[in-house]
């Protein structure tokens, strides 16, 4: 991320494979003052929207302090809005209209893009829902009967839905492992991360309408790392029979800056082979069926333990739409869905501590020589991934990273901090 | 619901006995003109609080068209306006400063008086739990090993959620029974209702921190009769492992006017006997403890099928916020959960079709004579109830009402209208 030109000089003198380059253009919102802006990332700068666009045709949704207006205006809006950035852009006479508009990231404070909607945590990796499966079931099919005829999936909390860089504070609550006679309350002790990605959702549909896979491919704004930070302990105790709850709901952080669909036009994979066929309404024509051609890294204190690949996953994000919206449920723009953990086949490609330390009983050595489960209090963990951009580029997600904080006592100050 | 007086002579003159007189005044959104303004129920009239209520302390918060900047003022608040509300209702001197901004309830258009934020379902009803398990679950334990420990939950969609009135698409989706070889795709074939109540959540919480049983009681705003329909079939086929999701988010009904916990202090009855004791996050001095004496009626195309009592549930409200933020999880204004089924021991008491007609097994017989195990297109569902008010009077909860209307045929055309 070194700038290949001094800031101040020519800003916008980027190379064609600068993985912040015109080809990449992510959504963000910066502080500017005691306001929030709308933002472009243009290298290590972030050109504001709120000034820059203000004589676009976008310029009303663009003021605002979030993206969701500026998503409802759907596929148009947004592909002109890159249009318009990038024939500016390519143009170095046009450059001094944006120069007044930039900011350098570096101290630059940023907030969540986007207000979530409804959110939907998916569970698309058929290697994590098997490794899963064989973990917390051993008596039964790693895989359900349902996993392979629909797109497994449930509703978290929007709220508790956070920006990279947001510590994360150990959470509390009920666990009971077999060898306990009774349920045990305290800090979790087997806090884990999900290496996901997040998909935003623009356009919104009435109720009682479905979005089919093709014109899923039209309300798929965007792209951004996430991390679904997950208390097993609490989670395994507390799941049967409606789902994760507390095991979810204290934290999930995404990335700053929200990658458009439009940058990974060439990072579309075809699907792995769906046997069984999918019924009709989770097929749809072949350039709506897609994985993306992304790898992710996640480091844990900078030991790079895990570089899982999202091409592979068995679900098209097109399909996942069209399976939210079959029963007539509506989008709104702003919704998120992430599309679970990504673990690919290798055993350090896992996306998960669960997977990769295997419950416990294979603990991961980090460079330092310690060696890990689940995280530990003042663990810090990053996830970076990088995709195809348009020609022949290497596009950089934004990271999604976060720090563990100490459990926090009590209300009635009966639980100690730490864990 | 027969006015005592005639609607334009003295609005506010209301027996001290009425169900939606000065002892309730529950909270609505209507429509005047191209506005939407909050509003109290008074008798059979809406007063306006945009404009009746201009020189409160207040007044921006009422000034929205929905009631989450007052929810975030908190319970001074609420206690002040109803304060206010009651003192000029019960000074026939100042009706005059009131009946400017009276409107007939009959012929109002009526709106959701809230952005629902993050909604939860709990699964609070011994009976119902048992019930369903002993349904679902036929060869384990009825209930879950984890039932008593915590209030089982999980999140639902916010954006479905509906006014009372709405009509309710079948929904259309996968099922597989265990007869069936593959999966099944078409409109539900059995859907259903859960006569539950909703709890409305005001002040928000920080990230990272815990409210206590005893805190909880602040931010219980009010409540309102929910029908959390359900399409079962799509259900038990999706839920396992990580819970229900679209046999549930197509849409949920919830009632138009939200009647302040103030409104319900008589009502408040001891919770069952909790054994094993609760954790102590989830023990609360007496006061907070509690459950409601509040009996549903819920009646299918006229037909009484049920009345369930809401007294009884296992788990009191307080504490289903306790252990929602257990996690740190933060909470919202305007953030709603539900009760879940509510569900009494009598066979009459069962608060879903699942339960009353035992999955089929059993069907109900209307007052037409027809049969019912589950809802056909065209039935309309209408729950009601009642409740000890302050001073002996019972007030009335507004009804939450829906009517079933055909599925929709897919995006495809693949599939037929109706079922």
């Amino acid at each position: 991320m070194t700038p290949t030109q001094p800031l101040n000089d020519a800003p916008l003198d980027l190379p064609d494979d600068h993985p912040y380059g015109r080809h990449h253009l992510p959504y963000g919102a910066i502080k500017v003052g005691q306001e929030v802006h709308l933002a472009v990332r243009i290298g290590d700068h972030a050109l504001d929207l709120a000034t820059a666009a203000a004589d676009t045709p976008w310029a009303v949704a663009l003021s605002e302090p979030q993206l969701n207006s500026f998503l409802e205006l759907g596929p148009q809006a947004w592909s002109g809005l890159r249009g318009w950035l990038q024939d500016a852009l390519g143009n170095p006479a046009r450059w001094g209209e944006l120069e007044p508009h930039l900011h350098a990231v570096e101290g630059l404070t940023l907030r969540l893009p986007l207000h979530v909607a409804d959110y939907v945590d998916f569970y698309a990796s058929e290697v994590h829902a098997s490794n899963v499966g064989a973990i917390f079931r051993p008596d039964g099919n790693a895989l359900t009967p349902n996993w392979k005829h629909l797109p497994i999936g449930y509703h978290g909390r929007s709220s508790t839905i956070v920006i990279s860089g947001t510590d994360i504070v150990r959470p509390v609550g009920q666990r009971k492992a077999k060898s306990d006679p009774q349920p045990v309350f305290g800090p979790s002790i087997k806090l884990d991360i999900e290496a996901e990605l997040g998909f935003v959702v623009g356009g919104s549909t009435p109720l009682g309408s479905r979005v089919s896979v093709d014109e899923a491919v039209d309300h798929l704004f965007g792209v951004a790392l996430f991390n679904d930070w997950s208390a097993r302990d609490i989670q395994a105790w507390e799941y049967v029979p409606l789902g994760p709850f507390l095991g979810k709901s204290f934290a999930s952080s995404l990335g700053a800056w929200i990658t458009p669909m439009a940058a990974l036009v060439d990072a579309r994979v075809p699907l792995p082979a769906q046997d069984p066929e999918p019924l009709p309404y989770l097929q749809g024509s072949t350039g709506a069926m897609f994985g993306l051609d992304l790898t992710m890294e996640v480091r844990l204190n900078g030991t790079v333990i895990s570089r899982p690949p999202y091409a592979g996953l068995y679900w098209s994000p097109t399909q996942m739409i069209a399976h939210l919206t079959v029963n007539g449920a509506s989008l709104s723009s702003g919704d998120l869905f992430a599309s679970g953990t990504t673990s690919g086949p290798e055993p350090d490609q896992r996306g998960s501590l669960l997977e990769l330390a295997w419950d416990g009983t294979e603990p991961l050595t980090l460079d330092d020589g310690s060696t890990r489960s689940f995280l530990e209090d003042g663990d810090t963990v990053t996830i970076t991934a990088t995709a195809p951009g348009p020609g022949g580029v290497t596009i950089a997600l934004a990271e999604v990273s976060g720090t563990i904080r100490p459990a926090l006592s009590s209300p009635q100050g009966a639980v100690s901090a730490g864990s």
